[in-house]
């Protein structure tokens, strides 16, 4: 078969792997129908993340199973599914809490831009679609493994429910899914803060009530002034550099919580958001606790994640997928075997 | 009147103070039926923080209303109240959102360990019993004016809710009215981490399921053996040392949270709480936000937060109040009139 590996910073290639096999009875062997390139395989691709050797790279992915583990008993070959990047047993006690990211065997895989993939822990990883889906729900149905997820999370973390007001910073694909997400939880307010004109247009078709395009301190105070000039009750910070994390800690109200997906760096100002009763929490998505229910979402068109992708090329030409999002040319790269 | 006064660390008196008059529409005036001494008393006691003159004391009250100012409209005179440490207007943008501790316009009074006291922000602060209470809740009353409240807002800061596993670090009055909280929140295992018999019979009293005596390294272990192997759903924190923070973020299961209300001091490692999905939350209590419900379950005998008092003194004695409990032959000692 064919894959994507990446031999070093700017350097991913198109080229001939060997066929995974089951090498467990938990895991299941997927046909790709769709990948995609995720922000956090750019670490490698910039040189911010070391490359050793030529690696397959890729964690996001749907498609359909080829064939299953004799343990594997909720999906079987023909089975169109998804499965988060983060697979989890779905069965420890840790998993059993709903903190699926956490699972006490949980795995990662890396090599998921090719034509198949094995997937470790099956049953805990993927959910199959009611029936084999129309084309124009791939790329939502693909969001799902990863940024789609993610958003939630956010989301979650952050306590968004019914009547919040939210900012949201960051506008890649994980930042706009979390405006989204933000949407169907209830939140009435809802803030995205992006400078860049078609990532706002995205914003706004899932439903952000206010665009900023202040940073800073300006853009702290442009979201005090939409929000009663006490700042959000809920930020979702969906980048991960110091910068963006002193934006939400500035534009979340007193007793107001930031839900954190952006991989942090440095340390928190614990005294700070001590006096202000501020609640930092986040992490790596529990997928497998949100799939069910995204899915279900997709499935009846209630949302549309896959409107983050905007280019869409053949696996073959993958180099040129990483370079549009390297170079902001897009969104986020979707591929197709 | 007479009042206590603290000079020097160590040095607390008891003398005559000028009687307080109403200074804004806004204020109530209050005979004090019962006053305690905090913890966070014993700072300046201690010579931990400054005493740069001789000032008045003590920021925990019950009592009668005897005058109001005429803005005031929703206690009288005659009423029996409790008020929380931290005065709020319960009006402001921030206040209705439940955070009242982070009010606009709150404030914070010293001198409550004396005959009268000032209380601003009546309205906001204030809550009155439905008519005078019997003696032996006037202890349970005035554990409501901070450590009752302390106590709930660590339990509802780490999302305590029914089956939830718990543990708390720390076995002072807040620590063991967060145990109280716990349990009415509807936690099912509730571990109280003491050394002292005296306080593990209260912890027993307030619904712990478990005592854990260990402490570091051994006493997460010991927690993690009595649930599940992972760690506590919440932990929370009523110290407010390094140590401290260290044993409630062992403690605690992926994807749980740890609620603080021990004043933190140093940083959060916030790439290790990331990748294991730990929440953090808390601050000063949002007394007004709680006071009403938990007015009605001491109201109701439903808690006796009042246990925790084991030193009953005339306010005259306040110098044996302080050093019953620097040398903690007291967990919290209540002075009256």
């Amino acid at each position: 078969m064919h894959g994507a590996v990446i031999h070093a910073p700017g350097d991913v290639r198109y080229e001939e792997r060997p066929d995974p096999t089951i090498l467990e009875p938990t895991d299941a062997l997927v046909r790709t129908v769709a990948a995609c390139v995720c922000g956090s395989d750019l670490w490698r691709y910039r040189g911010i993340s070391p490359v050793n050797q030529p690696t397959p790279i890729g964690h996001e992915f749907c498609g359909i199973v080829e064939s299953v583990g004799e343990a594997v008993t909720t999906v079987k070959p023909g089975d169109f599914v998804v499965g988060g990047f983060n697979p989890s047993d779905n069965a420890c006690p840790v998993c059993r809490k709903g903190a699926q990211a956490n699972c006490q065997h949980g795995a990662h895989y890396d090599g998921a831009q090719a034509d198949r993939i094995r997937i470790p822990w099956a049953d805990g990883t993927l959910v199959a679609t009611p029936s084999m889906p129309d084309d124009d729900l791939i790329p939502s149905l693909l969001a799902l493994s990863d940024v789609m997820c993610t958003g939630w999370h956010a989301a979650v973390s952050a306590g968004v429910g019914p009547g919040s007001s939210v900012a949201v910073v960051g506008d890649g694909a994980v930042g706009l899914c979390a405006v989204l997400a933000s949407v169907q939880l209830g939140a009435t307010t809802v803030i995205a803060m992006s400078r860049h004109e078609a990532r706002q247009q995205v914003a706004r078709e899932f439903g952000a009530t206010h665009i900023v395009t202040e940073r800073d301190e300006a853009g702290i105070a442009a979201i005090r002034d939409l929000t009663d000039g006490i700042g959000a009750d809920c930020v979702l910070e969906c980048v991960g550099t110091e910068g963006a994390r002193h934006q939400a800690i500035g534009s979340v109200r007193d007793g107001g919580n930031v839900g954190l997906v952006g991989v942090p760096h440095g340390d928190l100002p614990v005294n700070d958001l001590f006096w202000r009763n501020v609640g930092v929490k986040g992490g790596p998505a529990h997928c497998r606790a949100y799939l069910p229910h995204l899915m279900d979402l997709v499935w009846s068109k209630a949302i549309n994640p896959g409107r983050v992708f905007d280019l869409d090329l053949p696996l073959s030409q993958i180099g040129e997928a990483y370079a549009a999002m390297d170079e902001r040319r897009a969104i986020k790269s979707l591929v197709r075997p």
